[in-house]
């Protein structure tokens, strides 16, 4: 049974979750859970892009046995935070943002160790997509050393439409690239800058290459050809802050 | 069932697996087998530090329907290679080899990821010490995106005697240490190189420290003071490949 603190339930209840903005991890649903309360509950789900599955009633007796009317909510174990707020606040202070983008890792272990190499290293926010990627889980809390209880999280619907908001407070924006043209040595990096690290598989979306400014590669002597993401993250995001000392 | 081609069987198969000098990775055997056959094996097993345990009769029959005789050892998926003729061959060659020691590693996705950023960054031998470590398992490998198969990895029944050759044969020893007095890109890397990753919860032990050249670390900005050790040798590797171009 998982700890009461990091859930909520009963219908009413998760549906004014989320119209309250209240950040929610996933959504449980029992099958044999109908009516008109019910199909409010999925649009409010469905309006506010949540993620949700539909499961057997028995499931829902696992998590909770109060009074769940057949829906579970989980929390997430931190608040994601808003991302031009964060972003804004750091140029207000009157410092140069060092924003971490995550676009579609999904492997919790290779996040918690990217997250507590931010934290090390001094990111001031990592962002993630809703969809399609790791979230902030506890397995990512323990793997990240606790690292993710204090860097600010973020969880942006489009990553592109993010990278247009950092774009349009001159931020420089570097891509992890296995085919990058620029060894990673040899970029720039000064001022407002975001370094975009791909999938573990599929590397950086074509359209979030596009928008950034230089594509970043590590040399590799041997056959296998790439490092892992973590790995690479730590090596990049190293280097960026060797030339922000 | 495990493959077959992985493991040999029969107490006297072992016994001369063994005295004929054939990595072994573990040795299990069943509580039942008495007799002189088994005493010898006992004894070559001690004799030799080869891990074993003493397991329940139906442990060794899911591994194989065989003709067991109460007695199976699991084959290392790849040869570990001798030390000091790696070095040698390497000096021959009139390289200055680079040579990776993890001392006491026990996070086998760690090791995999250090092995794949090894092979990436062209080091000659991966060391590991014979107990209170990772070995090559196939998990290791998978994780290593298959580089273990590709990085010689030597292990050494005592790391301080293996340090010893190597600063016998002017080895600079670098040794990554959370509390390193000297900042890891102000270290001097040329020449023969060795790095020295300690285990994840202790760091490097004592008594190598002590043997070291430097003590390097990777200055921390944040709270949680320490990278995951996959990250920290990325960050250390790459410093050092850097210097040697």
């Amino acid at each position: 049974m998982e700890k009461e603190k990091d859930i909520i339930f009963g219908i009413r209840t998760v549906i004014e979750a989320i119209q309250g903005g209240r950040n929610i991890e996933r959504v449980l649903i029992s099958q044999n859970v109908q009516g008109k309360l019910a199909k409010e509950l999925m649009e409010v789900i469905k309006e506010n892009s949540i993620n949700f599955k539909k499961v057997k009633p028995e499931r829902i007796d696992w998590v909770t046995r109060k009074n769940h009317q057949g829906v579970v909510a989980y929390l997430p174990p931190v608040d994601y935070q808003d991302f031009e707020t964060i972003v804004d606040k750091v140029l207000e202070e009157g410092k140069d943002p060092f924003v971490l983008i995550l676009d579609g890792i999904t492997d919790v272990r290779n996040f918690g160790a990217i997250a507590r190499t931010a934290e090390c290293a001094g990111v001031d926010a990592i962002v993630l997509p809703e969809k399609g990627s790791v979230s902030v889980t506890s397995d990512a809390i323990k793997t990240s050393a606790g690292a993710l209880f204090r860097v600010p999280v973020c969880r942006e619907k489009n990553l592109y439409f993010a990278l247009r908001y950092l774009k349009n407070h001159n931020f420089t924006i570097a891509a992890a690239s296995e085919k990058g043209e620029k060894d990673y040595r040899e970029a720039q990096y000064s001022g407002p800058m975001a370094l975009i690290m791909g999938a573990e598989d599929k590397g950086v979306s074509g359209q979030l290459l596009k928008l950034a400014d230089e594509h970043v590669s590590i040399p590799i002597r041997g056959e296998i050809g790439s490092l892992n993401v973590s790995v690479a993250a730590g090596i990049l995001i190293y280097e960026m802050v060797r030339h922000r000392d």
